[in-house]
């Protein structure tokens, strides 16, 4: 799970190189990955080093940035950024375990700068040769880290896709891991489902995380090819206790009850693979289900704001669920209204997804809110997307199946879907699903 | 050009009215609205008055907001937001004058509202009777002004379409304004082109921009109908000397030599309609040109860093023109590189759309980056979401006629346009637009 490469990927020794000279380490992990991605181009001039250290000592100077390197990786517990992008590969064909190794090597590499503020290379994106293209795109010199994390899934395809093991790996799929059952209420888009390959970039700035699904997308040139990717924007969800719980687009406040990043019993509980788990090279990882979901805003916004209430169990201003307090009281599901029936519906979204009504199975979400333009009739494409980390899949397959009953699924309609095995972090000078390869 | 309402629009009176009661200026204002909007309910309970006031303030705390009204419409010269949601509008079938007016007065009542960090009416998101669907739709709810600024605009088909003078208005519409000529590149797509009515909102919380368009989409429910909108981030201009010129994706820095919003001499002679210009209801307005410009991204990333500099005819590092100097040096065209041709190539972007080659021909820019997913290569569907504003749209032909031969072109493709006669501010008691039906 430490297989060590041939260069020490952390950006620190890039930056100790000083103006003298680019570091040499930074350089062979670019020939590294350039040997399988053809388009990077190599080269330094020892004049724009200085510019590329001033660079990154502005970038980083904005913002604290997240370790790449870690026992989990970042972008799950991490407090949850403002803005997303999230994207799905394929490998292509005719590629072989190899080339998966390369790519996720390139790929470490590359997170484990931008995450840092600094460019994708050492040369990056003007100190290369003027004579090749740049490594980097450049759009985010300039811009610090702002707070960027990039998360890595591998998708149940990459394992074994129509019967055949292109990489070798069948034998190391997790078992939970398989394409979801369907749901009642799927109108699933296949070419906006699934993939081999999974990355959620998630910043305080659009900028920085379309900087690095791009540059990553570019990186994998002649490996993997991007299936579907998705922006967000206004996270749904709070990870930390002092974030504000934020509103999804049906106006609610969404993601009150979430695990939070403090609460290290309920992670190891349900977020985090044990190393009693199976298989070994998961442990320290958790799975990610992606689900976009397109709500029917217009149709919503025509609802009378009682039975709005009704359908989520919370009150809309507050966030109180109908049973009364603040937005932080438990759900008080035994209370009755005037009319003696339960305050909190028994078809309500906050009953049917709560702990209490299965078997205390909880999960980490990570949503945001999207909006995708709008259809001929002259309404948003908007919604909510998904995301969630659980220690098995099986955590929301459950919650799902309860909601099928939620009395939100008449505005609310799946479009999108797919899980991935999130692997532990990379320890430095290693990378990410290294434990593929052990 | 200042017939007064019924009713003050103002946030500040619903401001003042204080726990006691709710405005009843504020609730006369969304009546006018409603009689022609079904679905915007009516009604306040004193209990609610309060919790909105703890709201507003909550929300301007946060960030000093822009005023709506004005002699010129904010959204222009305002320094420029972080993300934008422009969307276009048509009018309805069997709509008639008065649905327009009446739609005018209803936007600008909710648009003095919004930029202040105001739910859309007085009753807003949780105020209104229980059972009636609220007025706003709640997703700003806790959120700041952000900055957010509303800019209306209303296009050539709005005065006449199809030879049919709708509206009564066709003997008002500024001579310059009609559908843009074609130009060489042109690859525009019909239903993201055009429209009746245009509505910029920029704020640097996307959140609040989108709330704005789907409040104002709903407000004109019946009368006018979303034909295309577009979410935009990281602007790629700058309105002021002290923001920083962002990047497009190109990687380049973009809007250096933008016109300022503290250059009063200007703006005069470039960005707005003079009152000596014709017709005399656009004194003070502008006009506005969107353009939805594809960039081939993985194409450009290609090309070695040499040539996309003299394609720019700018450094990508400092932006600094290639005949020297810093990015705020004016460009030399006149310098020689050691070859002896012009360091600054004739066919460079920067020396095609400078003033000096376009007969001192300026433009205001205010353009976004758009990443709208990815097509079916798995090349990202990404851009430039360019904005203008000029005096009179021959300006913006001119330079787009000039650029013609632009070595970009070959990186770049106009997939969406339109054009919209921005009229001046609304004066305080009345609404945009207003001197169309003086």
């Amino acid at each position: 799970m430490t297989e060590q490469l041939s260069h020490d990927p952390g950006p620190a020794a890039d930056r100790a190189a000083g103006p003298s000279g680019v570091s040499r380490r930074g350089l062979l992990g670019l020939a590294i990955g350039a040997a399988g991605a053809a388009g990077l181009a190599i080269g330094a001039s020892a004049g724009s080093a200085a510019s590329i250290a001033a660079r990154a000592a502005e970038r980083d100077a904005a913002a604290s940035p997240y370790e790449y390197f870690g026992t989990h990786q970042a972008g799950i517990t991490t407090p949850v950024q403002d803005h997303l992008h999230f994207a799905s590969f394929d490998m292509m064909a005719r590629t072989d375990a190899a080339d998966l190794q390369s790519l996720l090597k390139d790929w470490s590499y590359a997170a484990s700068r931008m995450t840092q503020g600094l460019d994708v290379s050492a040369t990056g994106a003007v100190g290369g040769s003027p004579e090749a293209p740049p490594d980097d795109t450049g759009e985010a010199l300039g811009l610090a880290a702002s707070g960027l994390t990039i998360t890595f899934g591998f998708g149940p395809t990459l394992f074994e896709a129509d019967g055949v093991d292109r990489f070798g790996i069948a034998a190391l799929r997790p078992a939970g891991l398989e394409k979801l059952p369907p749901f009642l209420g799927d109108d699933l888009d296949p070419d906006k489902s699934g993939g081999d390959l999974c990355i959620q970039a998630c910043a305080d700035d659009p900028q920085v995380a379309v900087h690095a699904i791009r540059n990553l997308s570019r990186i994998a040139f002649g490996r993997a090819k991007l299936r579907w990717s998705q922006l967000g924007f206004g996270r749904t969800s709070r990870t930390t206790a002092d974030q504000q719980t934020p509103r999804n687009l049906f106006g609610f406040k969404d993601g009150t009850a979430n695990i939070l990043a403090d609460d290290a019993g309920a992670l190891d509980e349900h977020v985090w693979v044990a190393a009693s788990d199976q298989p070994a090279w998961m442990a320290g990882g958790s799975y990610l289900v992606a689900r976009k979901i397109a709500m029917l805003i217009e149709t919503w916004d025509r609802v009378r704001l009682s039975e709005q209430e009704t359908i989520v169990g919370r009150t809309k201003g507050t966030g109180a669920p109908l049973s009364g307090g603040r937005e932080t009281t438990d759900p008080d599901f035994t209370a009755k209204d005037a009319a003696g029936a339960p305050a909190i519906p028994v078809t309500s979204h906050v009953r049917l997804a709560h702990p209490d009504f299965n078997d205390g199975t909880r999960i980490l979400r990570r949503g945001y809110n999207f909006v995708d333009g709008n259809n001929d009739l002259g309404r948003l494409d908007a919604g909510l997307f998904f995301l969630s980390f659980q220690r098995s899949p099986a955590q929301f397959t459950t919650l799902q199946k309860k909601l099928s009953t939620d009395a939100m699924r008449e505005y609310i309609k799946h479009v999108g879907s797919g899980v991935w095995a999130v692997p532990p972090g990379a320890a430095k000078g290693s990378y990410v699903g290294a434990g593929l390869f052990a």
